[in-house]
């Protein structure tokens, strides 16, 4: 667990600007360029930070809808499905959760026949849920320090 | 709609590390680190890209669950919710979506007290299911282009 | 109800096809203009035939999306409900049905934004569920003459 | 998508009543008959216009039931059931939708031992759900012109 | 408990032809008339023998539908629906039971639009499923001595 | 259908006490004990009515539990299942219905270890859902003329 | 039936804490140890009192989580699952009930990793449903003498 | 979390059989009666203990039914139901989970009219499912000591 201050100030930086050079963040939290480099450095190896990513909008990038899709995998196909959902080009996140319906999707499509295909494709793993999304409200929260009073 | 390919090329770099230089990505591309600069900032106005962010992994910060909430909020109460999850720490996405548990959010909690202590704000508003996150399948895959025939 | 072999051979033909002059429907069942005419008329009048209508592509007139969205009306609700939906412009059928999701209608909707305000009109009388429609496997059969045998 | 407003018109007109003549549209949107004719033969060329049909009153065709059948198709039974639907004349229209229940019917029946007939066979491709239609609130409303303000 | 074996064969005839006269029963079982209207006065007086009913075909008296509609009573209405279900002509029986939907009630209904009628008054105590009654498996079966071995 | 007033009165003493003689009938509707006898044969006949049963309370005869139990039968089992049910000492009553859970029972147990070895066997042939009865609110309600005027 | 004053007074005290000595109870309830030691004994072998049991926080032995988890068994595989569960170490109580989730699980699991790894071994015998307990409100109640008056 | 393997077995111990004396005990880890008595002493003042009952047959007091029964709590009926349920006799054991069903009880019940009494106290909190407990398959198992192999 990080408990560091100056850590915490680097990864809430990181998280609402990744693009942040090493310098300019030193100047914010009072520290060198090299010192940062040297504190990001080892948070990326300890895991605790996994990764950088651009945020794409996906309509700029022509798909018309946004979806929930909730898969209830059929008995004896829930290997196969995690498998093959690393390539399924529409899944932007997938998880394994607890219940019933036991895989959560996020999807991007096209349009409507881009669905029809995508469901096509994962009815043969088990039965699905199509949840269309509205609006976005929250988006990517930062993750920050617990300065939560615990009982 | 995205239509060039460098501009695809360079969105793809992105998403994959927010954190490469601009050179970095002019020598990928076969562009120099200004013309690189420039397309991206174009990409920025237009909302192509709507940031970067650091991705945190939330069991190094102390988090012991990660879980999906619904809710079916009770008639009248979902634009005071709309307002009010914006923030709750707790919510890392939240999206309203069609179907009668018309929100859904990404959690991440402490322990089960921490959970306690969120369902309880929560169901002022509506009624809620809780699906623990056992596994991550796939996570911010990156939006390629629309290389799919269509029909 | 239909007893009439020709009435029968009237009803199929202007199911099929609803702009058949009387003389091409004459023509066919071997009866002259007038008579066609009249045997229509009357059927008309008594409400066997309801009206002719032509029947529109959707995605022709610039809706993204066609759905299924049944509401479980809120108790009080259902009169005040089926006064405001005629005038809903988005709502091409709604029936009154029975179950607890009592009201189902087909909805053809511009795009995303369009379905968001739909849901906001209608979720101050009840419950929604969207159900996008993929495919039309069966369009407007037409009702045709009873000659299954009874038991 | 149409554009033109005379031919919205030519449109409104051929939803209201397919029955009109060529010579009563020119009439009203201040065309001549040859003028219409060609317009509406451009606009079934298109798919705009995909036919024209009567609509008969179900009761005076000795049905006393009018139903909402769903279906969740057992897995793998999905396309031998497209199939086969289209040769049942109980069914006058039937969807593809997303969700756990797949497909959407409107049936007509003659009675109860009908419906167990047909139920009969329908349950050899998946689970159904049956709602009685109690009344019509909106039957075939006219798609109209976009004149929503967009956001 | 009935455990004279002389009275359950009585019961049994009694339950399969209500109208059999005490001397034929006598005659089947081995007793004098007498004996017989005694013994059945005894258990009438105990509340063994509830009544005894003609039971008659619904479609006989012009009731084309047979269903059965379950009630999940609103808050703080249950005691008052009690009440008004007495006077329910259509509901022919009707039982409180455990789970959510808390109202179970056979009913007889003379066609689509008495159905409307009547879940227009059972709406006001809670929400309806409706499903029709196919055909009868298993009807009014004799309530036979336990001859079962306990464990 | 009945449509003599004097049959319907008939019908209903029938319903509420299926052993008055003939000559009590008679005396109550105004004929004679022959004339009530001739009328009743008709009507058995024509199978207006089905029989005539005692009413037998089910705790007097050593069951503690009585339960409505429905069933989602397996896909191909609904036809062995209508057979082997016939044979079930527990079932006084079983309907085929509409929707998912497609068969429903009125059961009479011994007790909780009856219920159990009840759903052992049940359990074969499907899904089953057990809904303990708690009082009965109406029971065998008699069948009434249609005074009900029609819309 | 337990009917003596005296017995019910010594299962209450033993139900509260079962650790008292003989001469304790004895002094409480007015009897000599000896007395005590033989009705105690003679509860136990009539199977009145089935055991003693310490009663241990789960989260002293390092568990994070205690959830209730539900099993719709799969069709023929309820005999299995029923001798496996007792191999399941994770699983302090299992009941079979009624209904379609026939099976329910009372679970303490170390983490999240132990619930997926539970959830693995559960999902080959049915379909299951977690639910996290968030606080224990009523927990071993004594069953008491009943005191309540029968209708 | 307890780390010393002698403690450990008297935990087991006092799980399998509350009534052991310290000396029995004493003889089986290999420590002095005074020595366990010490131990047992540390651990109910920290809590991993806490208490130890007679585990009575609910059958054997009187008790036909044991049932689990879930409620739903309505808006704003949680904080006023937690405070009464634990007045509710018969309520062996009640806990707060995640799920629109947030209330789940462990219920001994006399007969059916007291299962009526029970669910009339309840419904004026939320709403409720009953599953009658068919049969025991564990039964407060021991908790053990952590042995598993993390990944």
């Amino acid at each position: 667990m990080i408990k560091d201050e100056i850590n915490w100030s680097i990864l809430l930086l990181l998280q609402q600007n990744a693009r942040l050079t090493n310098a300019e963040i030193g100047r914010r939290v009072g520290l060198s360029s090299p010192a940062v480099t040297e504190r990001i450095k080892k948070m990326e190896d300890l895991g605790v930070i996994k990764g950088y990513a651009a945020n794409i909008d996906h309509r700029a990038t022509g798909h018309q809808l946004k979806a929930i899709v909730t898969l209830k995998v059929f008995s004896g196909r829930l290997k196969p499905f995690l498998e093959i959902v690393r390539g399924f080009k529409e899944v932007v996140n997938c998880y394994r959760i607890t219940g019933v319906e036991n895989i959560i999707m996020e999807v991007i499509l096209f349009d409507q026949n881009h669905l029809e295909e995508f469901i096509d494709k994962v009815i043969q793993y088990g039965e699905t849920r199509t949840h269309i999304i509205l609006s976005n409200v929250v988006e990517n929260r930062e993750i920050q320090r617990n300065t939560r009073k615990r009982v």
